[in-house]
């Protein structure tokens, strides 16, 4: 297959391209990889795949949000993961679908907070209901064998020590394991699903 | 209890106002009710709160989205959610926390789409689980006692006939039942739930 990973040198995608050794890969990122990619914009979401053209699968493992508490977030903190963690996903599958062939999927990523709400991440957790929402939904409209699935990460083993202090409690899962995900997404046949590694 | 109703002239909004009629209530509608309000515009929301001061709650019954087929959506038919009934919500919830009396209330309107896909419904259901993951994790951010809830109804029975076909087998609710979840909200002391009236 040839797969785009958006985010490939990401902990996350670095994991998921390891998984992937078989397979042609293009890296896409903000500034590393073969291409670069601004998730943010859609015309260079639209500049990356002309670039890139036909694929078998693309894959997201980017996207960030503002964490804030909501008695201090304004609209503007929460426009951070609406244009990059909710937009940025979501234009990549709207703008990659033409560009992939017949029966290619999607697999964008959500996270765990959604479900499991940490101090702070309420912009976090919207974008990741609202992809995970569009992706369920997404999935019974292709006509041409596309699927569309998300993973939703733990926090990882390999970040917990960074982000602890928010994740007290959590027990963080490895980010081998969580690319484990990815692989059922893109080399399964399931449509319309988010795969928690929680 | 002093309660602002935003939507109070729509068919859900009309039903909440009935349930609420020992309170003190204003209608904020775009162009009806006591107070106009554009909850695409930060700033109109934000002038709305000016002209109305503290409330005790504040109920959104508003919003809407483009119907239509991921494989024909373009990210700018996606932005009408994401103004409308992702950020307009979100942000009277940001903006109106400020202007809540300690221990109010704020009640948000998803709907049945997100966890029950109808073709073309990938937009609307974006916003629905955006708004009800953001729900879920603000409600663990107020320090004040103040609770925010939303309340996710199925296809009504009063507009029935206009969408029947796009619900297919869905079992429409009538509008009344569907108030008594913003009660519960408004008048009970739960908070970072979803109603689902399906």
């Amino acid at each position: 297959m040839r797969i785009l990973v958006v985010g490939g040198k990401g902990t996350i995608g670095q994991a998921v391209v390891e998984k992937l050794h078989e397979h042609e890969l293009i890296i896409a990122g903000r500034t590393s990889g073969d291409v670069q990619v601004d998730l943010t914009s859609v015309s260079s979401i639209e500049m990356m795949f002309k670039k890139v053209g036909y694929v078998d699968a693309i894959v997201n493992a980017s996207g960030t949000a503002k964490i804030q508490l909501v008695e201090k977030m304004t609209p503007e903190d929460n426009l951070v993961a609406v244009q990059s963690k909710l937009l940025g996903q979501i234009n990549l599958a709207l703008i990659g679908q033409k560009y992939l062939h017949r029966g290619g999927s999607i697999t964008l990523t959500t996270g765990i907070m959604k479900d499991d709400p940490i101090p702070g991440g309420a912009s976090a957790a919207m974008a990741n209901g609202g992809v995970s929402a569009f992706v369920k939904s997404a999935a019974i409209d292709f006509t041409q064998g596309i699927r569309i699935n998300c993973v939703s990460p733990n926090v990882l083993i390999e970040s917990y020590e960074k982000h602890k202090d928010s994740f007290k409690g959590f027990v963080p899962v490895p980010a081998e394991r969580v690319a484990m995900a990815y692989v059922k997404s893109i080399e399964g046949k399931q449509t319309g699903q988010e795969y928690q590694v929680y």
